[in-house]
């Protein structure tokens, strides 16, 4: 499968963005941070959570009154190291961001904390707000849930959200470890993008109606759903099974949200997505710089281990993420042909032209 | 493959466990807890890290000065909501009871708390620790690391250990939500009953020395590995070695213990195990019943959905292990054939004679 992508100025995208959610009813200083959150996820290459559903996931719910522009974040409850608040429906990024952050701020006090959220919404990628925890010299943990796709083992209908577990840990000499993974196998953009190439699925992906893996991205699409992390039993799929539900409950039950089947955003009440944030500091269990030389001593001994038959590298996680920011400040953001067609249209209905000059393109084959 | 149980009631195998642990020099106090800690693994059907491993893992350790029969737990760092200990290289399991209630008794405090253990040694199933919370209405979670079996994502040599991940979660009606997961898909025990029994391995459960999956036992016990959950890379397998790599960063690095190749328990510093402990008081988020209300709800939305066909239930995470401890504290507690012809040679050496009766006995088809 051959995937173009067109290559634009990180700066210019997050300009639009921000532009886009202000003409959608947002003050500006919220709109840049979802920009930001946004243009993360194009820089990491984690497509699927950027700009191309700027007008489908936001501006168009914001505009619809499905997304309220001017929430009040409440406070529900507070201890010295937790804190539980109401995201009042508002765009689930600057309430995220500010919930994180309140996070750092009582950790500094206490040693760690946990902060959760209600009623928000779609929050773009959970790594960006776990790694807000870095820079404090704080390991950050970041769970969402999300409405359901995947199928429980020996079940055959969606009952969970792709539900992803972001955690972000700092290093010394090396780059941080950060871990943003969904607990499905893969989501289900990618079955999306195996449709409409016509391609079958890598078998264990997705099951059918009846619950039987199937090679049929419509037979997934439609009727069946996604497969667990592990796959099936005799591969202990329960156990990502297990971690997605971990995270509906953290995320959704313990922050007083929605979950499972509730999590779904055509309902009257609204997504109600729940969020789920820690941080905890590094100095309050030993000396940072002790914690960073063992970080480094532990991801250099993965990193050169022996590499199996006809592979070049092991990966930290977050690591292929980081080169591909790195390599996309400086040689354009790819957001998909595809996409950019998306936001011409859109924005031009919205009187926001996305009139953005691409400095080249790319071909990715799969 | 057949496997023969004998059946013992479990006060009694308690008894013995302890006489076993005090002959071996421990305090009878936490020879109690040390038994009570095994035993609940052989209740709940994880015979792998119950009362089998009693000599070779504990009493064996103790009498040959690897494991510190007297040790003085000490306090590294402390924070309102975080603690860091040193288990003076004692048993994990009384050490690790005792971190568990400290991190309980500092949550009832600051709504949350975490306790790091370093220097300490194997403590049996991570799931009684996280199970520690839920009569104080809390959420548990336990990690902690052992020696390398996993082989990360494009490697061929075991870097991580079988890292368990522990979470336990009250229910209203319905009982707890217990995950208690090895991030590999299988423990290395598994794949040594398959090769006594001269059957292949699913295909995917493990990897030979150049790092290709492989269907012979052997070649992933010598110089092959295990598969971290999830599998190979096309199947997202690197999202079970990045778990397995957070729990060596948690209860390894934060800890200030042994990580990676240093958990080795042979090496001269002993294993070094590091734990993570952590505790969150449901009521610091929202009023209790209304979590169990909705805990009930989830998990019932789960269990009554569509069946898989050919499936008859959807468990939840620890519910076939309650089910197994109620059947095993009425019919007896099962421990392999194999197990019990050790106990009573081990047991004969030391003078502490395995001499219980089973109640009778079952044999196990897979």
């Amino acid at each position: 499968m051959k995937t173009r992508y067109l290559l634009f100025p990180a700066e210019l995208l997050a300009d639009y963005t921000t532009r886009v959610l202000v003409a959608s009813g947002v003050d500006r200083a919220q709109a840049q941070i979802t920009a930001q959150v946004l243009l993360s996820a194009d820089l990491r290459g984690v497509e699927s959570h950027g700009i191309s559903r700027l007008f489908a996931y936001y501006s168009q719910r914001l505009r619809n009154g499905i997304i309220n522009p001017h929430p009040q974040v409440k406070v529900i409850a507070e201890t010295p190291a937790t804190l539980a608040l109401d995201g009042d429906n508002g765009l689930g990024h600057p309430t995220s961001h500010q919930a994180m952050e309140r996070c750092i701020a009582k950790a500094q006090k206490t040693g760690m904390a946990t902060v959760t959220v209600r009623n928000s919404n779609h929050f773009g990628i959970a790594g960006y707000y776990a790694m807000m925890a870095l820079p404090h010299e704080m390991i950050g943990v970041c769970y969402t849930n999300s409405r359901p796709h995947i199928v429980p083992t020996f079940g055959c209908t969606p009952q969970l959200g792709t539900n992803p577990i972001a955690v972000a840990v700092p290093a010394g000499e090396e780059r941080p470890y950060v871990l943003d993974m969904a607990t499905s196998i893969v989501p289900l953009g990618k079955v999306e993008v195996y449709k409409r190439a016509g391609k079958p699925l890598p078998l264990g992906w997705g099951v059918d109606s009846n619950g039987a893996p199937t090679a049929d991205p419509e037979a997934v699409l439609t009727g069946g759903g996604l497969m667990p992390l592990g796959g099936p039993e005799l591969m202990r799929g329960y156990k990502g099974y297990g971690l997605a539900l971990m995270v509906d409950i953290f995320s959704g039950v313990l922050a007083g949200s929605a979950f499972g089947v509730y999590t779904d955003p055509k309902l009257k009440s609204g997504a109600r997505t729940g969020h789920y944030f820690s941080a905890m500091r590094i100095d309050a269990f030993r000396p940072p710089t002790e914690f960073k030389r063992d970080m480094d001593d532990l991801l250099r001994q993965i990193k050169n281990a022996p590499k199996a038959a006809g592979a070049e590298r092991i990966y930290i996680p977050g690591e292929k993420e980081f080169e591909a920011a790195e390599h996309n400040l400086t040689h354009g953001v790819p957001v998909m042909a595809e996409a950019v067609a998306g936001l011409r249209r859109d924005g031009h209905e919205l009187g926001v032209e996305f009139d953005l000059e691409p400095l080249g393109e790319k071909i990715v084959e799969e």
